[in-house]
């Protein structure tokens, strides 16, 4: 990349502090250079104007370039090949102002972001995540991974930390969109989680090296994690949370929308429920998160095999006749017939079927249930229903 | 009653194993006397011959009504006034043969079934539950009851049993539908359950006393539990289980599913998330099922008065008639008898009420509405409850 280009990108990065539609709306319009131009000499329209008003006598691009260099953060923008055009289109698209596109990404680690967000999803939640919030997001960031999915999340204490995990356990692709710096390990306590990251995937901000993460930039943040995913996943959620904030995001960008739920017990899965309760696709697996994301994994969910009973494959008569036959002793058709209230002659072509599939023998007449069917629990009363 | 018809809707409740839509169908058409003779005389359908063939020689009709009478137990048919029509009419207009309505109900307990399921929810779940599930079904019955509703649900061990309590322990009303006699105490473990849920509401069965709690027969009690519920709560389900086919039975009758989510690591909870990936509505608490359920709900009082209508002050059966006449043509009384789910007896003394309050008249036998009352928009939807 030129340096012309390395240091407009920087600079509309500090210029305006995100979203900044006008000024997304100029790049996209006339790129990152003469836009920069345009900032600069103060031909733009009053939005842009309002946007970049307070920062635009800040000349630090160099200064940027040279401390993300040394922290080994690089930035991107639409002119580069690693833009993820075809995510972030739909912030554009949208038409709504908080969700305006970045004008340009820091980014740290290996690979190129375009690629990780070929098959990229969304998996975030709650900071004060249940332990059995953050055993389910571990899975699924596992399960996501390891079919060769992107894991696009947050970096926070709690779901989004146990979802970066699972991707990385597997040693599948992870992002993580950061509220600060990229060159900055917050939270804290996560400075070696996101030192793994930095090895194998990718840290993404918006905001140059040194950014704090101020309170808003959260949910600023929220929308890139929405636009660089195909779907979002909520693992837990209270009812006010930055997730169900991701959430509807993702849901404005026209992005599938997926909640896990959990207790109706526990106050972290209200906000998942009531995602649900809204339109959102409850999902319990990984499969079940592919399947609903479908073009970009072929991937279909089956559901796992359930137990199956020898009594399984027969029709109604034969369920009939089989549950009249008593635990113990044996019985003859005209009794079987009343009791299962079938005619006899259906009963007599039903026990031929049911001796053909070994549940029943006959001696003299009479028909009794094979003993191994009583130990399995069939027949007899009965204890089986509801 | 008089006792020509307490004997027949004892002997139509055990010459067929339910469910027996031909037979429910004839005892529609031509009421329970009729019926009962014609099937003596084998004046019948092929289709009802087939389903009475096997028991058409037992006579226990004074037997069952006699050991019912000793164990406190009623019975009751579609011409009896606690027969509860309405909700019963969506299983004969379903159409599907396993959903055919009951031909008639043993009952024991106070109170008029017909009343108590003018506010009814189903709640149902697994056996096999967890302690969070019943503390759930427990908070759902107790929560329903205290606003009037009645609980519905089948006695069994685990979530049923809980949702029962629920519904007692604030004194509220429950029905309980039974897969044996109405006379059984089934499970045992709840010998206990079932004599308080005697004392203040009611055990209903379509089996005649006496009779055992055969595999099958928990299927075939499901629909009743559905049918006479205005919508079901499932609350703890496995994948494979009784309570997601009373689920899909409601569904089939129109009436909504509501599923509770629990963990998704519980195995108990995957057919309640399966039903709600596959449409039914996610519920966490009361409230949210009776806004689901909101017509038959309190909300009524509080919604702005509506416009009035004819039909408003109309009886069930004056307002199923009703509705069964199609906007334009005339029609016979067995024609409507059979539309609406109503016994022609009812329907005539329907029609004729209908026709003094001006909304239809007769020619030669055959019934329609009156033109002012086709266009003010009557003979048009039917349904009930949600």
């Amino acid at each position: 990349m030129n340096d012309e280009l390395l240091r407009a990108w920087a600079r509309l990065s500090r210029v305006a502090e995100p979203p900044a539609p006008g000024l997304a709306a100029l790049v996209a319009e006339v790129g990152a250079v003469r836009a920069v131009d345009r900032v600069r000499r103060g031909e733009v329209s009053e939005r842009v104007a309002a946007e970049t008003s307070a920062r635009r006598g800040v000349e630090r691009a160099d200064a940027d370039l040279a401390a993300a260099s040394v922290a080994g953060v690089r930035i991107i923008g639409p002119e580069h090949p690693d833009w993820p055009h075809e995510p972030l289109a739909a912030l554009a698209a949208c038409g709504v102002a908080e969700l305006a596109p970045p004008v340009a990404l820091w980014v740290r680690g290996p690979g190129r972001l375009a690629a990780r967000c070929e098959r990229a999803v969304g998996v975030v939640g709650s900071r004060a995540a249940t332990g059995y919030g953050l055993h389910v997001a571990a899975e699924l960031g596992a399960g996501l991974a390891d079919r060769g999915h992107t894991v696009v999340s947050g970096a926070a204490i709690g779901i989004d930390g146990a979802a970066h995990r699972g991707a990385l356990g597997v040693e599948g692709p992870t992002v993580a969109v950061l509220a600060c710096g990229a060159d900055r390990a917050y939270p804290l306590a996560h400075q070696a989680l996101l030192a793994r990251i930095t090895a194998t995937g990718l840290v993404v901000s918006e905001y140059p090296p040194g950014s704090v993460p101020a309170r808003h930039r959260f949910l600023v943040r929220n929308r890139l994690i929405a636009g660089l995913s195909a779907g979002t996943v909520v693992v837990e959620a209270g009812l006010r949370s930055g997730a169900t904030r991701t959430a509807s995001d993702a849901a404005t960008l026209g992005r599938p929308v997926l909640a896990v739920p959990g207790p109706v017990t526990s106050a972290m899965s209200a906000g998942s429920h009531r995602l649900v309760r809204e339109g959102a696709v409850l999902v319990t697996r990984t499969e079940e998160v592919l399947e609903e994301l479908g073009p970009i994994g072929a991937h279909l969910a089956t559901d796992p095999p359930a137990v199956r009973r020898a009594t399984d494959a027969l029709d109604t008569v034969g369920r009939l006749v089989h549950d009249a036959l008593p635990a113990r002793g044996a019985r003859e058709i005209g009794w079987l017939a009343k009791e299962a209230g079938v005619p006899v002659g259906a009963v007599r072509v039903a026990l031929v079927d049911l001796e053909r599939r070994g549940l029943v023998d006959h001696h003299a007449g009479r028909w009794q249930l094979r003993p191994e069917e009583v130990r399995a629990g069939g027949g007899g009363t009965r204890g089986w229903g509801a």
